[in-house]
């Protein structure tokens, strides 16, 4: 292992062999944490090759098990964002696909640090159940052709555990390994084909355009090796996307788009990604796909799918709840709105109880955060930037620092 | 912590206090080994800016006890070669810098993989010593002037700690912590100047002349800080130096060297370290000290103060046993020997039981190898290149490739 440590330290390429000896050994718990992390820190800074990311990729996938969706009719697209804050695509094109007659199956994560989870945005409403068995997940899938749960297999555990001490030594920022992490758990989850949504700025894990196309790209490589139709888009996550963040807030902002009442740039981005994913699941041409998507969205079929699916996982959207104790921001300066710094913000929930700094915490779905403002609009003294719903944790004292207003000449 | 290996992940220097929080919380068990060789790989690769190893040594030092050797009179001169493989110059410069009327008063180390040590050397001699108390280390100097032993005070603890540490996790080869390993022990084994021969080639930690330099020179910044006297020698460990590696051996080729009946490369380096000891100790000019050390030699006053030291610490030269059990490697080509692999020799050495590959084996000190032909010599088939001498361990199959002949024209 020192061997294998000292080579990737010297920015040299490492074998299949050595790669299955450290993290299968890592794995089987042979290989200390003290040696990974070193190891991981040292890939993190020296990078991998293409061969070193497809060996690392098919070592997460052949760790565990691999979901066979072949029972399901038509072509299953996944659909993965890296990743930001406000992100609530997943409850939006989902059912925009799904009544475009392409099945939407799909396993979701939990939100950690600064950025949210779809499963936690979906348990906001009251009954709706994540745990969904092997067996419930593929009648579902066959019955109303949308389903979104909580990893139900095991799927890839080596990537699993290498995540946790990425999450605790400071080496999760590493294309290679963001990559295989990503592309090992759409491969193993049975997806025909994948769609990835690659954010960079200040909220994403990737702070530039230039370095989110890069990690696109090898994403994009990995597919081609398992011979998996990928589409990749790269998108802004400077701005947090949409007006809420938080929980049960991000639920009703995703149906009001649904039904069709709002029409900022996370509707736009849900139509884009929505016709890229019916495209890719019929075969056909992107404004064919457009045309069907933007369809769905004004004859409600969306919207109708929504209901369906939210019902069907036992979910009571009457009963969403939303923080009755308010607070507003308001404008210390005047001036235009230049900046709503999506990282700020995510952290901002955070401390509201909308997020976990840790993987034990609780989070409180009630609380959040509702934008006043969008990017550009002039701001007066005292005009209410954001609205705060409040649970148990005080507000923080850095709240305005979320917001940039330039004085106008 | 995960912000200050983050912020070193990214090349960016830490402050003292980031420093004391990792390195002092990681003394104190407060962090977790794998948070801390995440950090080391992250300055093994990314260095550090001459404050922070400043910062770090001091730490080091602080984090034990400092020797007071101000009783003894006269200048304390402490001597540190950076390890390689036959290196006994301690046992043959201490009796002729101590036979000059300067100190000689040092705390020794093991060997650890295939660098030897000349604690492992002494103790080869039956009944050597090398456990001495500190006031049997003191009186010691102050009754003979000489005295070497292995760590008696709680020096650098911190060091000590990080140092098992890097050797498991290939964090090892790193110039600011081996700059502030290094010097931290020997500023807290209280020596008014250090004289430090920085080896670079196939043995040494350095590959290159120009790393070594750079060893050398940061080493002697932090010599410069502390306002302590520092000279440094860059010396070649392509070679292994002498012609005898392994314990018992090493000593008798020490003494052939004290009495003057060698004058090989080694000898050369021992005068050269020798006169800059003596130069520094005595505040005179460097050929004023080489005259002093050459007529220790000749005179033979150093092989005195050697028998007279061994036999204070309990040895008994008279014991001293090397194998009867010999075999002679013969050349299998002729032509001119060109090179002789110091890393190659050292782990043969180690594979012979010379040395260890982890810190819990038992060495055997009557094993080694001589060497039988110098660079430069020619060589016919069936020339014998070296003789192993053996005890436990077979013969490993590849002692040719310590050798490279060439061919004539």
């Amino acid at each position: 292992m020192i061997h294998i440590i000292d080579k990737k330290r010297q920015g040299k390429p490492l074998s299949r062999e050595e790669l299955s000896f450290a993290f299968g050994g890592y794995l089987d718990g042979k290989i200390p944490d003290y040696q990974m992390s070193a190891l991981l820190m040292a890939i993190c800074i020296k990078g991998m090759t293409e061969q070193e990311i497809f060996d690392l990729t098919d070592l997460f996938i052949q760790s565990g098990d691999q979901l066979d969706l072949s029972d399901i009719a038509g072509i299953k697209v996944d659909k993965h964002s890296t990743g930001g804050v406000g992100d609530k695509t997943t409850m939006i094109i989902g059912p925009l696909v799904a009544s475009c007659n392409v099945p939407f199956v799909k396993m979701s994560g939990r939100g950690l640090g600064h950025t949210g989870g779809t499963i936690d945005k979906l348990e906001s409403i009251p009954g709706f159940r994540t745990d969904l068995s092997e067996e419930e997940f593929l009648k579902q899938a066959e019955e109303i052709n949308m389903v979104v749960t909580a990893q139900t297999a095991n799927l890839a555990p080596m990537d699993k555990k290498i995540y946790a001490l990425r999450d605790v030594t400071a080496t999760v920022q590493s294309i290679p390994l963001i990559a295989s992490s990503v592309m090992s758990k759409k491969i193993a989850s049975g997806a025909d084909k994948i769609l990835l949504d690659v954010k960079f700025g200040k909220g994403a894990l990737m702070p530039t355009k230039e370095e989110a196309q890069e990690l696109a790209n090898i994403m994009q490589k990995i597919g081609d090796h398992y011979h998996k139709e990928v589409r990749t888009l790269i998108t802004d996550m400077n701005t947090p996307l949409g007006n809420s963040i938080g929980n049960s807030l991000e639920v009703v902002e995703a149906v009001r788009i649904l039904k069709n009442e709002e029409h900022n740039l996370l509707f736009e981005l849900c139509i884009e990604l929505a016709s890229n994913m019916v495209s890719m699941g019929q075969e056909i041409s992107l404004p064919q796909a457009k045309q069907q998507v933007v369809e769905a969205l004004e004859s409600q079929k969306g919207y109708q799918k929504f209901l369906e699916f939210v019902k069907y996982q036992h979910g009571d959207l009457s009963k969403l709840e939303i923080s009755k104790e308010k607070q507003d921001i308001v404008a210390e300066e005047s001036g235009i709105l230049v900046a709503i710094d999506a990282l700020k913000v995510g952290e901002l929930s955070v401390e509201l109880g909308a997020g976990r700094k840790t993987k034990d915490d609780v989070i409180d779905p009630k609380v959040g955060i509702l934008l006043k403002k969008k990017l550009g609009d002039p701001v007066e003294v005292g005009d209410t930037l954001c609205t705060l719903y409040l649970g148990k944790n005080p507000v923080p004292d850095w709240v305005l620092e979320c917001f940039t207003i330039e004085k106008q000449n």
